[in-house]
């Protein structure tokens, strides 16, 4: 006990206030909470780190070898980094839009809503990263359900493609044309439905925002079970048809665990009312769940029924220094049994990742004296008991000292101090686009594997990049990060299909949470066995069969279309 | 405080030794567990409350009007009490079993394992409640994935129908044969594949039994994400394709949230290997939720990776008494919140289920005083600190009294009490069965409107039977009993189709744990939408286009076949 009390580093916070400490007002997003509001912020200007071109460079463009390039038909550059994605041609059975199409949607969604203005298009093609860009010449913004099912009856018939959009956060490029199809962005149908303060349950429209439900929740003494990032600017919709997963699902769980039911509209305009607002429900097959990670290609979803956890007042962060993974990996086996109700986020980042972040981001501090663990980590509880659960996660660490497995820590005494600890971890996008060129991977192994593959790494590349490394240790999510000053060729061929051979070997998953979307379609047997595939395939052709619902994504192209 | 202590009835009970509350040797079940073990030691004997057949009934049994009779063209009588199934003919282009048949399988499977003798058959063919009763000819005993996968495309080859097999501890008819479907029973497939101790993720075969599996967990410090009154007997493929509640549920979740993966075979024969070990899989459609809750009708379920929450050292259990329903909902709100993370299950029962219990089952005792409450609620917390999660409850507990949410209670102080107060809850089947006919529904309603079901119940039955509930508070879902000294017609005339039209007004589940089964694949449309349905059959096709599988369950016969 001395020993912890001696470090003076471990100071601590606990309110019976309700707050989140990863809710920040919007205005502080752009600089502190995360890479994805910056993004945002900045996507109009077309920066992105030092490699991506501006948005004058519209035509002509065939990329480096290391940038492999999809040529866009109708005269438009998608360019995948990093990705084993292969020329895809346009599927010459889609239809161009007329202006037929045009006055149709005008008469449907209203003349504002039929958007065709160039700047907002373009935002509308480009994926965050700068990575993807379609050519769509068309978004519509439907304000109801109904209007949705009206569009993609009239698509279906006219074979016109389309690509549902929410927030536009995606990482795979699912949310983005890969040519010329429509979008359909959700962003208008943003209410909540309805709220029920015995059993939790909220029910709204796909197009609310992560961030406004957190808010609308914390009001009602509830919260999301999900939090991510990109929560300023993701809708519910997209979290949902991407299976979204973030910083509580080692508490809370997935969302097919925690969404009751949803509405779909299916391509041929059919609205699947599925919007149940049960906790139990075995009345036949769950459908619910095709549509839950399916990124849009199976239905549209416009609304959700989620079942949300009631919020608990006793929050604590600790940010804690260990030297080997092997201790990060104990570390986690004794929080899930010595804290294991309270536990609520455990989170890890590597030395060169905590470098990295001192290094590009502003305003972040070492918590820690500045010499250099090997690992850090986040180990936050949420309870029902101020004190009980500040002794538990103390008494948790003074353990964990005494043992060896942590070798320093401190623990937030603050919301600002928390905010701080969070920021190091949410950061860290950010300050790898600050950085440089990099190639991203979103893996799931077996967590006593996975650092495996980030030192295997660190072999294959020596002094080619550097190989930094975070993630959800507490659900076995790496993310895998190669930092480099530029894309060159030679990296990428040390990088794949290394990693995702090495990924399937281990029984890993090739995307954790971040989907398949156009990045990975091609790659989806490194995770899932052939016929499997075939039956999805088998079920996209049921539900979509002309193909128009966000093509060339999910499933490679051969099959889906 | 005082007011609380001067009770005298609020005694304590918690342990740091590792047990289950509900965990109880099996040679106690019979007397003390639940009635599903009961019941399966009395099969033989063939008898079941006062108004079923015995075994020599087997033919030309047309049944009363209140007893609807589905006429088996085998010479076999199934009849389905209180269900509003109509009668169902053979599908005629099934074939049925020859010689050559026979043979095929002895060779595949061994001699022993190819099971036709009468006696076996018989057991095989009954449901646990002998409401239900095929007449198969023939019980295969597969040992491995590859045998089903054969059994399968022989009998999807010969379109001769299946119904695939577990712990045949079903309540709507869901495993046992309508007509002469081949018997293919899992328990032979009883093996645990592997145990990660870090991630707490469970590999096993679907015939392993539930208790088995958490006997074997408690070894290893975990514990199984789901537990039921028929866990000495059921089996894992049955809980996972069954979607299986029960009394965990509340803290850990569904079936769809803690299965990671499973091993499937398809009508044809086809296994689907998604037996994923991974937290998070984002690599195209999550196919494994089509199997979860499907009744072995998509495909047979062979094994199944779970995750398994880490043993909690602290257990308490709580008898309380409410005046009134709304308090009972009140508490749920209020554990929810203050128990929080602790809160492990919250069950209920009314005052006429307590008197149930107490006439019709020995050695049950009241933990209140003689007098009658209306209302009676259980709570369990399960936690990782003693004295907090006590004093927590024991805080919450006088709170709630003295805002006059409870009116009485006692703690458990060791683990026989806690049984006892348990036996109580999970003895209510058996005391129904033994208190004369029981027409049974199995509900989920939004928590508020619940209890007002019962109240228009017992407007409509009068005198002419007890309306008896109790359940899953926590989760939403009435088990809503109707007892009488024997089944008539003008009783059933009163219940259904009221309760079902009920349900669907208040957007609740005619099922919202037991299934669909036979009792109710015609009643699937008061819970689900029709274009829902419609797309359940072209699922339903696409897996098993000659509908071998499970035939006449789940779905209607009109749209499976």
């Amino acid at each position: 006990m001395e020993k912890w009390r001696a470090s003076h580093r471990f100071l601590r916070y606990s309110s019976t206030k309700s707050f989140d400490l990863r809710s920040k007002p919007i205005s502080e997003q752009a600089t502190c909470n995360s890479s994805f509001c910056f993004a945002r912020n900045e996507r109009r200007e077309w920066k992105f780190g030092n490699c991506l071109s501006s948005s004058r460079e519209k035509r002509g463009y065939l990329g480096s070898s290391a940038e492999r390039g999809i040529r866009n038909e109708v005269g438009f550059q998608v360019r995948c980094f990093g990705s084993a994605t292969s020329l895809i041609q346009r599927n010459p059975s889609f239809s161009t839009l007329n202006t037929d199409d045009i006055n149709y949607f005008k008469g449907l969604v209203g003349e504002k809503n039929v958007i065709q203005d160039e700047d907002r298009l373009l935002t509308a093609n480009t994926d965050w990263m700068h990575k993807y860009r379609g050519s769509s010449k068309l978004l519509l913004q439907p304000r109801t359900t109904e209007e949705v099912a009206q569009i993609l009856k009239y698509c279906n018939s006219r074979c016109l493609a389309v690509v549902p959009q929410g927030g536009n956060t995606g990482l795979v490029g699912g949310s983005v044309p890969v040519f010329d199809e429509v979008i359909i962005n959700l962003g208008l149908m943003n209410n909540i439905v309805s709220f029920d303060k015995v059993s939790g349950i909220l029910v709204c429209e796909a197009g609310c925002i992560l961030e406004n439900l957190i808010t609308f929740l914390d009001t009602q003494g509830f919260i999301m079970p999900l939090d991510l990032g990109a929560k300023g600017s993701c809708q519910i919709g997209g979290n949902v048809s991407t299976n979204a997963g973030g910083l509580r699902l080692v508490r809370y769980g997935s969302l097919h665990g925690t969404v009751l039911g949803l509405e779909a509209v299916l391509a041929n305009g059919d609205v699947l009312d599925m919007l149940g607002t049960l906790r139990k429900d075995n009345t036949g097959y769950d459908l619910k769940h095709l549509f839950i990670g399916s990124e849009g290609s199976l239905g549209i979803v416009t609304r959700v029924s989620i079942l949300t956890p009631p919020k608990l007042s006793s929050v604590n962060l600790a940010f804690l220094a260990c030297n080997d993974y092997f201790s990060c990996q104990k570390l986690l086996v004794e929080a899930k049994r010595k804290l294991g109700e309270i536990l609520s986020a455990f989170e890890f980042l590597d030395n060169l990742a905590m470098d990295l972040v001192l290094n590009h981001l502003e305003g972040v501090r070492n918590p820690l004296p500045p010499f250099l663990h090997n690992f850090y980590v986040l180990i936050e509880t949420t309870g029902s008991h101020e004190s009980y659960d500040r002794e538990k996660l103390e008494a948790f660490l003074l353990h964990a000292m005494e043992v060896g497995l942590i070798s320093d820590g401190a623990l937030a005494q603050d919301i600002n101090q928390a905010s701080s600890f969070w920021h190091i971890r949410e950061g860290l996008p950010e300050a790898l686009m600050k950085a440089g060129a990099v190639y991203k991977y979103d893996l799931s192994l077996p967590i006593e594997k996975m650092y495996d593959l980030v030192e295997e790494m660190r072999t294959r590349l020596g002094a080619l990049a550097k190989v930094v490394a975070f993630g959800h240790l507490g659900d076995g999510n790496l993310h895998l990060n190669i930092s480099a000053p530029q894309y060159e060729e030679k990296i990428l061929a040390q990088i794949e299909p290394f990693v995702y051979e090495w990924t399937s070997k281990h029984r890993g998953s090739i995307s954790a949470e971040h989907g398949l979307g156009l990045m990975k379609a091609t790659e989806i047997f490194y995770s899932k066995s052939t016929n499997t595939v075939q039956l999805m395939a088998f079920i996209k052709k049921l539900l979509d069969p002309r193909g128009i619902l966000n093509p060339y994504k999910v499933l490679p192209h051969s099959l889906s279309s």
